[in-house]
Order: structure tokens, then C-alpha cells, then sequence
């Protein structure tokens, strides 16, 4: 079975066993998911929506703005292909033209309320009086969590192409360097093997605290710590995410241990990862650690899947007790904030989940990595 | 007056005027516009909301996950900063909870439907039911859609700088380099001068037809078309859009001819340009010179207004009936499709409104730009 057909077997198996008659997709990465189209504008242009509709008797249909049917034609595997004109109709409108021609009239349809606008949902129900719209977010979250090998290749490859890229701008900078010049330096590394940036948090010496902060023109000192989080696309629509410290020249010794402690919670948190546990364990094994190590605990989370989204389902945190499976695979994030030295440090590695454990997808880095003094 | 106070009474006045209560507002760019805080996981997480609560006494609250909160105390001028910790309570139920406090529970209140989601504005109808909640999405448009002289100065900047970026990697780039080589050098430049990559479509040959094609490994040989479209963030929320069109060696004659209509036909265009025509006008006046030219003319919008959003209001477009006024910045960016050849041609530029007509932000290109041969 290819893999469009095996995904939308469990789409259509699981909208009949909730009761459903169709769903209706339009979350960027679900859209992507199941059309095996990826649309740049469906994220940097929210209002040209797209759509995939699947009905209870296992039909999928693929609507975009006809700026980009070309594209679909050629990437996706949908044959049935529908259209809008920009400005001459709502997509929201044509897509319940497309309920009408499926006579889903007073269809139960399930939706994904985290992702649709109000003003589009609003256009559904206008358009479809007798149709009951309800949630299908996890439903829909939960079918792309469990990755085929081909989607765990893909998210592997990326992620060792980022840290690579990481890795080699840190230990070709030198002081005196611009933090601006040292994340340029790693994201032409990323471009130049085919990944796209997507996000690009790099900073250094006090900045470090600055959760999503950006590089700037910080010129980079001997002792100052450096923290980023950088992420791209591979090869057209799989995501890495990485986050890695550094120091110039020398770590002192606390910049060493806090590090080392860190690494510590990092390690006994992959190594808990195995099925048949909920999700929020890992998240108090690596609580557990922090306090063992007596080191400040406060993340509302401790990582997340990743896929063709940054943030998939299941995020690791107290309340989440989806039960761990193999094909999950995760990215295991501990950060930690040093309050007296004014310094924030991060790593992030990604595992996937196996029949009895886990396997590592990217390499952890057990020292500070040294930009050369 | 601050560029907060400023912003702040123009919201305060328009809601008044609309007879509302309050306004909540929460798409990225207009969040970024009222807090003057950029926080890229607004965009990169959408489940991660921040909301601008302005209230009809032109009070503004600021609510963002906690994870965030040093870097909106650190960048945003609002001080009344509130926070909610991500997976213990919804956005939209914090948000709430901040109208409650404001004694805003027989409110009128306008929302942005077109980006709110349809669960969150469900969590707000539950705990706000005497609330009237209805569309502010134009009014807020409008409000951005007017540009500050500092706005326009950053947005010049970034186009300019987008530009010479553009034209150093085609003109030192040379037959046999990938397509992915030459944008990795356009990008490159463009993040050593401080811009963040934010799209990227790059194509060339016969994929110059797909609209928004990313770069691959084809190789560039003499006779191809280049056609690329991209843009980035500066300094720190501010776009740049723009697109040129190549050649490899030299170019055609059909080549050359085709280009030389496009670029007719955004000059017609942009000459036009002047206060108090409706927006509609430009569109009429791009698709006659294509008429004249006898190329065909398919484009369901030949440009947008642009600032820290990408396609921002107006759309030039035959529907928008917007007057053109003075401080608009406007994108316009004809498109030829050459099926004879297989081609696409793309040309964008930028200009604002000045009290009479226009002033370019960025040149336009006369003719293809020729890859050394």
C-alpha cells in the first residue's frame, strides 16, 4: 500500500469509528501530511487556505488557491484537485461547495478548531445549516504521531545536517566574532545541504536568557557562553530542531558543571523513553534529576514531537498521558537558568521510540562545545 | 507622542467609533505592531497565542506564555504585561480571565476572525457569555496600513538591502552552479547584513512556471531563465518581498522581449500610482498594458500593501475599492507566464505613497539580469 493510501486508511478508519461522516483538513502540516503537497503560502500567507477532505467512504479531495495548482498537480498525490480565485471567493466558501457536491448537507464533520479561524468556521456553518461541525484535532494529531521510516529518515537526515552545520560554524568562529556572523556562517552550512531556514534563536553573554532570542551584532568575548535553537526543513517539508551551548575559550568551572548537570537530566531523560508509558514521565524523571542535581526546575514542558510541524502532539509535560509508542519520535529539551551568573543553557537531541526502547536520531553533546580562543 | 500613544489613541478612537467596548487583537503582525515585541513563536507555534487587550479608556494589557515574559518586559512598551503557563491554562481562558479583571463581561468586543481560531473564540463566548464578540479585522488593517515615516525607513532598508543581496549572488554566480548554490549565496548575504531569511522561491528552466518552487539541485545552463521571489525580516519585525527574473549567459530574444513587457507593465503600473484612486485602479492599469502589449494577463492580484505582515491590506486586486492614500507602502509584482518556452517571468518592487504620488523604495530592473556566462 503506498503511503498516501495507508494514511488515509486511517483517516477513514477513524472518522467512522468517531461517529463521523467527513473531515476536513487545513492545519499547514496536516494539509501537507495527507496531500504530500507542501505549500509555503499556506503558512506565510494564512488567508490562502488549503484544504483536504475526507470522507466516511474513504474519497480525498485537495483544494488550493489556483496560484498553486501547478504545484499540486505535480506534488501531490490527490487526483481530485479543486481550485479557488483569490478574492472572488472565500476558500471557506469553496470548500463547502465541495461538501455540496459530496452531498454532506447534514453531514456530522469533524475539524481542526486549533487551526481554523473563526471567521472561516463561521463561512462553513453559514454555508451548511444543517451540517454539526465538532473537533478532529486529536484525532488528526494522533495519526501523524506514529512516523513511517521513511518520515524517521527524513527527520533523522535533518537533524544530523543541522548539528553538523552547528558544530562547524562554532569551532571555525573565534572571539571577536559577531554573534550575527557566527549564525550566518551556520545557516549558509544548513542551506548549502539543502535545508531551508526555518527559525533562528541565537544568543550569547547575558542575552542567553532570552528565551527565543535572536543573533545580533554582540561581539563574542573569551568566557561568554553562547545558546541557539536553529531549525530548518528537509528535504522539502521535515523539520529539525536543535539547540546546543557553547563557549568561547575556556568554560569557567560553574559554566562546566552547570553544563554537565544539564547533560545529566538530558540522559536519564532519553533513557527513560520507552512504550508503554505516559508521556508525562519523562517529564518527572527529568524533574527528579534537576532536583537530585539541585539545580533550578521551571519549564512547563521538557520537549516535543516533531514532524512536518515544530510542536506535534504529544508535548512532554505533567498533564499529557498519552501513553509513549514506538514511531514517536521526540526531541528532549531540558533548559537551564543560572540566575547569579545571568546565563541560560540548552540542549536538545531527538529519539525515536523502538519496540523496546529508544534510538537516538541525533547525537547529544556530553561538554560545552569550545569556539577556539 | 510616542509611536505606542500614537498607535494606542488610534485604536482607542476607531473602537469607540465602531461602538465597541474593547478590541482583542492577536494575529503576529498586528501583536508585534501595538506591543512593539516581536516573538517569533507567535509564528513558529501558533498554539503559543499572545493577545493586546485595548480598551475603550485606551488602557492596553499584554498577554503572552510565560516563557516568554523577560523577553516582552525586556521589548514591549506596554506594561501591563500578564502571563498564562502553556498546558495549565488556555490562552484564550487567560485572556478572559484579563477581561473579567477589566470588568469586561457585558462587553462589546471586536476580535480578528481571520486569525483567532475557532476553539479559542469558543473558550471566550463559554467564559464570556454576555459578551458580543464581531469582526475587527478591517479596522485593525487599516490602522497598519498607514505607515509611520520610521516604518518606511526600515522597510526601505530591508528592500534595498534585499536587493543588492539578489543581485551579488546572480551576478557572481556562473554556469554549472546548482540552484541551491546561488541562493545559499543570496541568503548568506542577505543574513551578514542582519536579515533572517523568511521565504524562499527559487527556480529556474522549466520550473520558473511554478509559482512558489523552492531550489534544488538543477544546475544552471546558458539560456535559463532564473526566477526567484524572497524576503526577510529587519531588524527585527520588518519585511522585505521581492522578486527578479535572470538569465544565464545571455538572454534570448524572446527572453529579452518578454521581460521588457513585464517591466512596461509594472512601470505603467507603478506610475500610476498617486492618493485618492482606488487601489482597484492599479490593477486595471497593469492588466491594459499586458492588453496593449498582447501578453496574456491571468493574475488574480498584481501587488499588496506590506510592513510586518507579508500580504497586508490592501491587495491590489479588481475587487478593492480602498482609496490610495499617502503612507502606504505597496508591493507591485506582475507576473508573465511564457507557455511557448515553458518560462516564468516575475518582477516586484516597492513603493509609498507621497502626498501627490509616489517615491520608489527599491529600483526596479530594467532588463533581465545576466548570469555571467
Amino acid at each position: 500500500m503506498s503511503t498516501f493510501h495507508s494514511r488515509l486508511a486511517k483517516v477513514q478508519q477513524q472518522l467512522i469509528s468517531d461517529g463521523l461522516d467527513a473531515v476536513l483538513i487545513m492545519s499547514p502540516a496536516a494539509t501537507t501530511y495527507l496531500s504530500g503537497c507542501y505549500l509555503l503560502t499556506q503558512t506565510v500567507i494564512p488567508k490562502r487556505e488549503a484544504y483536504v477532505l475526507v470522507t466516511g467512504s474513504g474519497h480525498a479531495s485537495y483544494l488550493v488557491c489556483n496560484i498553486e495548482e501547478k504545484m499540486a498537480r505535480e506534488d501531490s498525490w490527490i487526483e481530485d484537485l479543486h481550485t479557488y480565485v483569490e478574492f472572488k471567493e472565500e476558500p471557506a466558501t469553496a470548500v463547502s461547495r465541495l461538501l455540496h457536491q459530496h452531498n454532506l448537507t447534514h453531514a456530522r464533520v469533524g475539524i481542526e478548531t486549533h487551526t481554523l479561524p473563526t471567521a472561516s468556521a463561521q463561512l462553513l456553518r453559514d454555508a451548511l445549516p444543517f451540517c454539526t461541525f465538532s473537533s478532529w484535532d486529536t484525532p488528526m494529531a494522533e495519526i501523524m504521531m506514529i512516523k513511517e521510516p521513511e518520515e524517521v529518515a527524513a527527520i533523522e537526515t535533518a537533524g544530523r545536517l543541522t548539528l553538523r552545520a552547528i558544530t562547524h560554524a562554532l569551532t571555525h568562529a573565534a572571539p571577536g566574532s559577531s554573534e550575527r556572523a557566527v549564525f550566518t556562517a551556520m545557516m549558509t552550512e544548513m542551506m548549502s545541504h539543502g535545508l531551508y531556514p526555518m527559525f533562528n534563536v541565537f544568543t550569547s553573554g547575558p542575552n542567553t536568557l532570552l528565551v527565543h532570542g535572536e543573533p545580533g551584532s554582540r561581539s563574542l568575548q573569551p568566557g561568554d557562553l553562547i545558546r541557539l535553537d536553529v531549525g530548518g526543513r528537509w528535504p522539502s517539508h521535515y523539520l529539525s530542531d536543535m539547540a546546543r551551548t557553547a563557549v568561547v575559550a575556556a568554560p569557567a568551572p560553574q559554566q562546566a558543571d552547570n553544563y554537565r548537570k544539564l547533560y545529566n537530566a538530558q540522559m536519564e531523560t532519553i533513557e527513560a523513553v520507552r512504550p508503554g508509558i505516559p508521556i508525562s514521565d519523562l517529564y518527572h524523571v527529568c524533574a527528579a534529576s534537576y532536583g537530585r542535581q539541585n539545580i533550578p526546575f521551571s519549564m512547563p514542558h521538557i520537549g516535543h514531537s516533531m514532524g512536518i510541524g515544530l510542536h506535534e502532539h504529544p508535548l512532554i509535560h505533567p498533564g499529557e498521558t498519552t501513553l509513549i509508542q514506538p514511531g514517536m519520535v521526540l526531541n528532549i529539551e531540558p533548559f537551564l537558568a543560572d540566575p547569579v551568573r545571568g546565563e541560560g543553557y540548552h540542549i536538545e537531541d531527538l529519539v525515536v521510540v523502538t519496540d523496546t526502547s529508544y534510538r537516538l536520531l541525533t547525537d547529544p553533546t556530553p561538554e560545552l562545545i569550545v569556539v577556539p580562543g
